[in-house]
């Protein structure tokens, strides 16, 4: 059993701790905080389910105070553990890269990381074999993570060259204060980073794209523009996208009308926080430009790099070494693309 | 045990159902709905976890289309339940009744019917004993019953003659796309339903209120000017609240900021659809005005009414004939206040 | 002097009568409505400057128990003109058409009438020539007609076959509360409506896009992949934009973040009703793609089509038959181009 | 002729500018500013219709690579000026009043700075008389400006004792990119500090609120329950509002429906800016609650506090000494009231 500790318990370290109990041949050591935030208090509510641990161990009377039970420093997890996924707030992960390097321990980095924190860039579909046996992986952005997805099932199959990405982007999380837009839309200088992104991880191909925020918080849409090495049908396209395990194909004619309606249906599944794992393909978006083809999906931000983590745990551990193999281990203990 | 079935498998009806399997001594019987919506798409993914009825036999074969098993017709329903639970949409409950009647079974309507579809208007706190062996009992809509919980709460502890309330009503439904509202506020007129329905229910006090919709998704937030027969401190108020175990106490210094801290909040805790059954109190709320006392409250929409329901068919059944045990058993059944 | 009247005095129609009497070759015969709407309160605040028309003379009582003057009836107003723009809801248009045609009169309709209604399907800088001296035209609609503006301009200097399009849509405009969408995204069946229209404009491109509505009330954005002839530097179609008198070239670097910018500043220009004319283009927006080039504009939905209707008055009326002569015209009297 | 300046030119600045240029009997000396924003692009755009001064004249440049023209520095204009209206961003106001000081100009400062800063804290309707040629004035923030109105509007017909007020607060401006909430409500610690300025203004009235922030732009919306010293009748109240020249009563039955309408309204008034100085008070919402009367207002926080600004530069100058005819003064000029 591949012991496993996530640092940093917010949006992604809770889903990332929740994630490694599913899989069967991993066990969480525990999870370590710096506060007790809402996500900690949340946590004592429910009876302690992971053993707690202190980055900040000065704040203990703070814990202490709220009868919330800590197992002992940050610090002493790490020794615990395998390997740590790294989900503490941007840019703390290369300072506490120092501790996982000291007692020589593997890391996995979430997107907010800068790229040179790791020794690769991983997706657990397009470049799996790169993270074979690495100490340090940084795994891609939410968006970044769902949209290779789906470049990588199409480029697979037929080959692609090129891509032109719009991103729709959610500006926040349900639940965040600290940011937020209002009635506006804002876009960002392109090339946005999610189009520079995927051409590290996938560099074959030639990638671009414009990103707007949009005053919403239950996903991302993403438009894509991909040229193909010779013309796919919009049928040859969502044949594809029907096999991968990681896309659920849904149709706005049966009532998937946009991001809320994906976030809805995955709380009335009973998931784990009302999250997916899947990104979406909205069938109905399919079309033809000439020989292009032109698409759209949604990504549920909260959720969707957990199943790639998964993956980059058994990358690094040298868990298993084939990519499908371990691609559909994580799937399995995920059940992930049970719904067909 | 008694048997219940839910009609309508919308919002409401998909937590009523869940809500009733929670309860010891209920059983439920299976859910009716008319067309193959989300919520029974997820049902059916779920591996059907209740058995579905037919409130349309019509639409059999859009059910057979998508291979989800139908157990027979509403009608049939009816007949194996001792108690209706009816959340279907605004006005068919009034033509569903027919049918309760025709069988002689008793029914719950939600808040939207009309009060003539009941022979009482019910909650489950404040009038309780009005509903014991009734037929037909109408719950008090969402906003109502979480501000009834916390006027109730004052008013047996304190006495209450006046309140005037303004609701910061959240527009729509995390995925709801057949009603909105984009950059605006709209006011109703004068006095909101709300008021008037507390009337009806605590007809000793005297309320009147404002109500203004407001485009979120995550919660009505309610202030409240309560006049009491004679002054009372803050910390008299509080201390009331917090005993409550539908009323949550919580802090804005610790991160309850407003509705959507409320809602992450019950997603990390892993409730069901990431729900919550009570009202949040906001503690730095209460201020004094005179001898008035104000505060404000927090109404998770969609689960509120959950609670009040379990406890009028508890009434309405003859389970339980006195009021505070009869709550007790609800709250136990559904884990209410053992945050404190 | 060309006799101009307005059918239809909502949102689009108020701009339009702003709009003619703009033009120093055109009068404004008078405005024509059904109902006293705040449109039509407004106006009599204002005094009157135009003659109000009724398109429901039974209504009239209404009028007059606001002191608000009515000239006549609408049958009345078309008998003065000598053409009409008709901004009534979609779908009335058609059946205020047998009316003009009764009295032999031009007309002009907006974008939510269906095409059949006219003669031709117009806009100013594409298809200038195609409805000289017609008697039925219908304008595109607002992302169409920015859209083309921005398409047009890179065709006519380089050359383009294909476009594949993403509507980034406001929902609602400013004040609606008939509809409006909250905290969702909402995507329609591909192609979207506008890449087919801007394929009946131009005929030689082809179109296809997707549309994501979102709950913002600013202003469109569409990001535009564009496949020219033969490739085209950012620079090169930078110049190109840049040239235009509708195409107001910004810099995210200066302060215009997005589409609520946009509308601040018009509202800071101080032009009537904060609206603006011209559609912004994004510089730091401009990518390669390949061969391609793709770009992001803004459309102020509210305002984007005035010129085009002014041209298209200028089309049907014989006025001018050269096509940049026309639209000069127009721009110089709405101060187009100006800002350079 | 009085001459004023304007040191700060954003969102208030720009208005007080307008607002200054309609009062016949005061002069616009210019208007100062520290960097070329979008705002004073807008300026260069119309022309330069105010003379712009430099508050860091080590900016120079960027100004001179636009072609902005600048007249000087802030500390220039400042010489020219009997009065200058401080609208730069909070906290600036303080360093800035040195300069008054050192040249023993009059100054008044808006909302944002902290009371100290100020001699008197004004509001034009309810304490004129304390700012009769006093140095520095400060005035009450949008929301107490426009609260504070109809409050002195009741009290001075009818006596108040006390008021409890909920203010449902729009986040931000439209255009703000700076500051947003995304499908969230937010509630602040009570009281509300506008329910403590209105009692610093009006010290015989009991005050308290309740704040919370909605994701909306247009207007803030406040509910206000007020004691009379005897019982009003909700006829009397609308009486009393609807005489006061500052206060635009309006029905929901006609369309006003909230605070996008009075947006849309203001707009389609053809408003410089699309702006409106009145409050509107809804018919509709007015209602008794015991002896008390409740009733909603709309605050258009963006050109609320000009008017009340005009009437302290007649107070600070000493140029009327009557309450009555100061506000009047302003409201001529402004064209407040002629609606009716």
């Amino acid at each position: 059993m591949v012991k496993v500790g996530v640092v940093g318990y917010g949006v992604i370290g809770q889903r990332l701790a929740d994630g490694v109990t599913c899989q069967k041949d991993m066990e969480l050591s525990g999870i370590a905080d710096v506060a007790p935030t809402l996500a900690i208090r949340a946590l004592k509510e429910k009876g302690m389910p992971y053993d707690l641990y202190l980055g900040m161990p000065e704040n203990l009377p703070q814990f202490e105070a709220l009868d919330i039970p800590v197992s002992g420093t940050m610090e002493e997890l790490i020794q615990k553990c395998d390997v740590l996924l790294d989900a503490a707030s941007a840019g703390v992960g290369a300072k506490n890269k120092e501790l996982y390097a000291k007692y020589n321990k593997k890391a996995i980095f979430q997107g907010g990381e800068k790229n040179s924190v790791a020794d690769v860039f991983f997706h657990g579909y397009a470049n799996y074999e790169k993270g074979l046996n690495k100490q340090f992986l940084k795994l891609t952005s939410c968006n970044t993570t769902g949209l290779i997805r789906s470049v990588d099932c199409l480029d697979r199959e037929f080959g692609i060259e090129k891509v032109a990405i719009t991103i729709i982007r959610r500006v926040a999380d349900p639940g965040d204060y600290h940011r937020g837009l209002t009635n506006a839309l804002q876009i960002d200088k392109a090339p946005s980073h999610q189009a520079v992104d995927l051409m590290t991880i996938m560099p074959h191909v030639d990638a671009t794209g414009i990103l707007v925020h949009t005053p919403v918080t239950h996903g991302h849409i993403i438009t894509v523009v991909a040229t193909p090495k010779k013309k796919i049908s919009k049928e040859e396209a969502l044949a594809a996208f029907s096999k991968h395990d990681r896309i659920r194909v849904v149709r706005i004619a049966d009532g998937f009308l946009g991001n809320a309606s994906l976030f809805r249906y995955a709380r009335d599944l009973g998931n784990p926080r009302g999250d997916m794992y899947e990104i979406a393909l909205f069938e109905e978006s399919i079309v033809a430009s000439g020989n292009d083809i032109m698409y759209a999906i949604n990504i549920p931000q909260e959720s969707v790099t957990i199943p790639e983590t998964m993956d980059a745990i058994r990358a690094a551990m040298g868990m298993e070494t084939d990519r499908l193999k371990a691609v559909a281990e994580t799937n399995k203990y995920l059940g992930m693309g049970k719904w067909k």
